[in-house]
């Protein structure tokens, strides 16, 4: 399986142009980067990288990938060649997986000829735009459990390998489990899952239903209770495994009430250590809201595979710098001129600015050289690809502690689940090192 | 490449507990359909059947699957064995693709014993939940555009498999074209895309960049004329192609006044063939906005991937009826006790009820028979498998001009723009034929 194709048609065509007018080898400089935050959020939450560098690895155009390119008349012969021989030879640095980020962040520098560094815009945009979006989202439900466990179980309500990558991008950033076997397989991440409503209505009563669910995943499993009545539900439940059962899940009803109902009932029947799940329709200001409850852990589903309103990130993927036509050995910065929007030329760094306490202050990003001095500065750029060779790959595990820790660095307005500016600023540097405000250009 | 596994865990957990339980085998009806439309939209689009049923065809538990699954604990060796013969050997029926839908409708019909019917759940679920959604939004778009063709080209904005999946989705809802070249390959979707920025600025000069593109791609290209100054821009491509020149593509600004200016332009300097393409951030609204503006075609990206505001449709997956535990001739219909939730047990049909002039006053739903009588109603539903064989499947031009065909067949209310009501009603029939409100139960 190749990559190549999940790519857009101009990005093909732009290359054929530049190869017959000689400019495809023009050293480039693409960055992946976003204008702002999805409005009202704190921060961003970096994922996708690692699904990207697999990406990277099979983007290649196969025969029938230049077959079809031929035949619909997509390129000319010359640049069906060039296709069938592409391999990524250059440089790409960037944010680590799980990194958060603040408008402006260059998240990915993509350094190569122009024809190699383009043709990647399309892939490395879906992968970053949705995969990043999915982890923003989470990130803030996980902030808002405060160390209750959390289950991503959306694999319904997205495109079903987009169901793939937001259990991956959850668990980035500090979801425990999935509902989704294919997360498992692919990437480790711990499944779970016991039933649905229609186990309970297969069989002739509630009871026969949990008996059957019991005698096979034993009494730790976690059941149903709100088919028919709960409270009936949870006595049969208690009944069935003398007070030893795992959980109880809630799946409907208001969860502030009827959690606290059951949690009460389990007690008066001895069943103190059985836990609740709930699981309706929850969101990050839901979450937030059973702060108080006696609720044991959280699924959740469409909010968080939809992004929790903000299915995509929006990040876009520019030009910013290339090489002089007349003398390879310079760079010369580029930008589309834009009004009310951030495009600045030439090649970025990114630094986190820390105070004496280590907690975030700006996001400095610059041109040439950062700054020297007495700041705190924690770089945020690593290398990811280096003459083609893929050297950022890493386990997810990773990027999981990267993500727990660089949001234990942000101050605490990044928790607000109002509205609001990013929690740090971000501050655009010169190349002699001046402030600047990119709008106000 | 097994599908199998894009599947929620407790999927799998019931079929244990059921084979434990020697309840697997009671034959089952379960059905797919929505409780009711995105908020204040008129009509929704089918989307996905060609999908589904490809993804039916792959759905089985290959090796690595089991070994997966064996290894993890997901399942016992039991159940394991049983994964390993899988194959669906039931009947499905539902509405084909391309079929506008109302609340209630029985979009997926899935008959066959529990387990192998439970199983499909997820799979079924994300592929018409998101493709359904993006046709849903698709079809506003195509409807606004009033016959003007409309590209999609949202790719970069939603992960990589969903952009296929949403172009395909968007050209059965009416779009001509997509940027996705994966959806070329795979669906024969035209695919279209000329330059972005990054080609202009790669170059010394717009005049250079222009010269290199229609050189490669020959005068009829499009050309992007906002990089820098649009009327320098649309001047320069004009002299470069004697006026000869294919289209130009603004791509940002107050798209109403400057595609007015560009027309003017063109059209004083003789370019009156010249097409205009406009995709800046367009949706339904603003594309209505536009139809009294010189625009030759839309080009729609994040707006139409993510749904427009619904990025999934909310459809669910509910056991209607399971044999009686007693005697297996006999279907016994069930449901989860809701409240404000519409959950009708047993195995619905669907019709369409028109009026003399064959436009669409009311979706019917019931139990039973289909009523008989004086009343012109077109059923809704197809064969797509009939004992494990897909016979459903079709060229997707055939759900393109079946969705254009059932669309027209709507009343003028499922134009509006504006929120409101479903352009028609559904009737709900119990099976003696009388009416009954489901959420008055």
């Amino acid at each position: 399986m190749t990559t190549s194709l999940l790519t857009d048609h101009y990005e093909l065509t732009m290359v054929q142009a530049a190869l017959a007018a000689g400019t495809a080898n023009r050293r480039s400089v693409f960055e992946l980067f976003p204008r702002r935050l999805p409005e009202g959020r704190r921060y961003g939450v970096v994922a996708g990288v690692g699904r990207a560098l697999e990406a990277l690895k099979d983007f290649r155009f196969d025969e029938s990938d230049v077959e079809f390119l031929a035949r619909t008349g997509v390129v000319d012969d010359a640049t069906a060649t060039w296709l069938a021989d592409y391999r990524f030879t250059g440089d790409i640095q960037g944010y680590p997986e799980g990194e958060v980020y603040f408008p402006g962040a260059p998240l990915m520098v993509v350094e190569g000829s122009f024809a190699e560094a383009v043709i990647l815009e399309t892939l490395l945009l879906s992968i970053y735009n949705h995969d990043s979006a999915i982890a923003s989202a989470a990130s803030r439900m996980t902030l808002m459990a405060q160390g209750r466990p959390c289950a991503e179980m959306g694999s319904r309500r997205t495109q079903e390998e987009a169901a793939v990558a937001a259990a991956r991008a959850a668990w980035i950033a500090g979801f425990d489990a999935t509902s989704n076997l294919a997360a498992g397989q692919r990437w480790g991440i711990p499944t779970m899952g016991t039933a649905a409503h229609s186990f309970t209505l297969l069989h002739d009563s509630e009871e026969e239903a949990f008996g059957a669910q019991l005698a096979s995943l034993g009494t730790d499993t976690t059941l149903l209770v709100d088919t028919y009545d709960v409270t009936e539900a949870v006595k049969t439940a208690v009944e069935l495994t003398d007070g030893k059962l795992g959980g109880v899940r809630l799946d409907s009803g208001d969860l502030l009430t009827v959690a606290r109902e059951v949690r009460d009932l389990l007690d008066d029947l001895g069943a103190t250590e059985t836990r609740i799940t709930v699981t309706n329709d929850l969101d990050e200001w839901q979450i937030a809201a059973l702060s108080g409850s006696p609720v044991d852990s959280y699924g959740v589903g469409t909010n968080l595979v939809t992004g929790s309103g903000h299915p995509t990130c929006g990040f876009v993927y520019k030009l910013v710098s290339r090489e002089d036509s007349n003398d390879p050995s310079i760079q010369v910065p580029v930008a589309k001129r834009s009004r009310n929007k951030v495009s600045i030329g030439g090649r970025k760094f990114a630094l986190r600015r820390l105070d004496q306490r280590g907690v975030a202050q700006a996001e400095v990003i610059g041109v040439g050289n950062p700054p020297r001095g007495d700041w705190n500065d924690r770089p945020l750029m690593v290398d990811l690809v280096r003459d083609g060779e893929i050297v950022g790959t890493e386990p997810i595990a990773d990027a999981r502690e990267r993500h727990l820790r660089a949001r234990r660095e942000l101050p605490p307005s990044a928790r607000r689940m109002s509205r609001g500016e990013p929690a740090v600023p971000t501050i655009y540097l010169e190349a002699d090192g001046e402030e600047f405000d990119p709008l106000a250009e």
